[in-house]
């Protein structure tokens, strides 16, 4: 239908900008304290101790933004054409992926003392990252992308990463509270054995 | 006249822009309560509560943003030329979409208090969908489209789905408030049925 | 110098991204006020009057940078090669165009009471007119540019209409306060008047 | 390996964009004061008298986010292939870049107090920096870019001029606190002469 004709580099624009946008306003998370400006230098430095959390909030959100962002590359590395469900579905991922500074703020501010903050975080990751292994099969069922067997199970199998650590993430953060976060940092590990099982030449 | 010439490349990259940065803006409109620490986790939930209105109304203007968006690009699908006219045209249009993050705040601050805030989103809305709408017309009506005559029909039909919701909003909103604005969520079923009217045998 | 080659495509992805993010950011210089939820309608509206000024500052700066990046585009139309230099200059306008939200700000919120408000809203668009009218001439003077005679001294022309309306706007600033921001809006006038000028049988 | 390939046009699409959010973040840093309307104008604008170190900051900060953004398209003329490890050497860049907005924020507020929030400072600009330097030995070592020796030389000590400037400014800033970051300013003067260094007869 040729109105509905859409060139994927015009979806992959907005896709760049909203991932660069959400990235870039995670700054706004760090908040600069309020600090007389009278004290000692170690005291001004005891007073920045706040940052602490925040910054490895900051962190750990841009590398998992940064994550989602490769996914999304892969996967449009091979669909050629798209068409409004396509369409609409990455809508519903960049909603996710927008929201990403607000549910990094929650965690900041209450994922030390609230499960449920973290919860948010986490839900948050793992309905994008479902969502972008709903937009690969998606593409592959509906014949949107030009892609050998093993490529293609090679990206389903990366898409379910994040989704699967926010799993873990959620239950163990009934007992760590914010510190369940840090199986994020497991996800490189986790992509470099999938490399490894479907391109064992390569790397 | 040589100088005035400008690729549609270009308008489309800050048309782009200005939508990611929007839609990326909306998360501002949510705000993080102010918490003690030392709550029960219900006690917690409960005060998050507060934030239902608001990821409502995010939801609603991401979904609204992403709809002119669709309409902006099915249009510039077709749209080969530009004149100064049409730049024109399409800067006021990026001065009403980007006041969208302003208009929602406005809704999900005061949308069940009072109906003004909700016909000033409202009017927004309508505003942008206008103009979208005289986008068209005068794109076709100046020679800078290259279409056949039912996409053309399609995308003005399209076009106006937007204007018409806004205003069936605005008459609501005086007896319902902020209920009003759910009949956004109505546009993607008017949009199937144009794509059936004009398109049959397609989808 | 090869090692200093840089394609114009960079720069006017920054230049485009730069401006699309300050006219979004102007968004926030629209300040939802702080009111209660039990008044009456009428005084809810009479409430939100204090956005008025707001409003036409941010329609008026919008307007203004949709101006300039027209300027910025006129002239990449023609500058088909980079230096440093020319690089530079750049920045300096950019850093120019990104305070716009800052002293829009400035004039909404201080323009009525002070003119020194109006003098820094006024003097940050002069300066970045001026940046422009010189990264014109700098290319024309370097051979960076390639156009004919005519188009490059419409397009000088051009450039020098915000700066003149600038220091204009600047002189009556003592008198009328925020209202001297108006003569901006004659702008579109005095370019069709060169565009008649330069081109009499276009249009 | 194909599913990893992804074209640098992408990685940089993505780059530009947060290089132009951060940039234009960075007017975030200047704060409107409250100032009541009823002063002389003298009165008013001895008030704005505290915006001379955020601006002086703001001014400083987009200068050097501009150097880094050369230096990147320096580099990226001539890196023709990516792989996964130079994708995430830069997005380690990239949440360097981000947060200047935040470490120029710290500067401008606490850097006349404390040589603590200087050396935040600073140490941003050095890491980012060193990354950048990192980025390119490890697109030169594994064979990504297509460049001769001479250039080569000259982008690699290029690179480094932002972290060695930075070194001092850290020396700098335990005796002079914020003054220290003038050091800065001195960047272009040092790559002229990398410049005339490297190809003598350009220029």
């Amino acid at each position: 239908m040729s109105s509905m004709r859409m060139k994927t580099s015009r979806i992959e624009t907005l896709v760049d900008g909203i991932f660069a946008i959400s990235m870039t306003l995670l700054v706004l998370t760090l908040d600069i304290p309020n600090i007389p400006s009278s004290l000692s230098e170690t005291a001004f430095q005891r007073q920045l101790g706040v940052l602490w959390p925040q910054l490895l909030c900051y962190f750990l959100s841009f590398w998992i933004l940064g994550g989602l962002w490769r996914v999304n590359h892969q996967q449009f590395n091979f669909i050629k054409r798209t068409n409004p469900t396509l369409i609409t579905i990455n809508i519903f991922c960049l909603i996710l992926i927008a929201m990403i500074p607000f549910s990094t703020e929650m965690v900041s501010t209450y994922g030390i003392s609230y499960f449920t903050a973290n919860i948010i975080f986490q839900a948050n990751q793992l309905l994008a990252g479902i969502l972008y292994y709903v937009n690969w099969e998606y593409a592959l069922w509906n014949g949107l992308a030009e892609v050998d067997g093993r490529t293609s199970r090679f990206i389903k199998d990366s898409s379910l990463v994040l989704p699967i650590c926010s799993i873990i993430a959620m239950g163990l953060s009934f007992y760590m509270y914010a510190w369940s976060n840090l199986i994020y940092l497991t996800i490189p590990a986790f992509k470099k054995v999938l490399e490894r099982k479907y391109f064992p030449k390569a790397t």
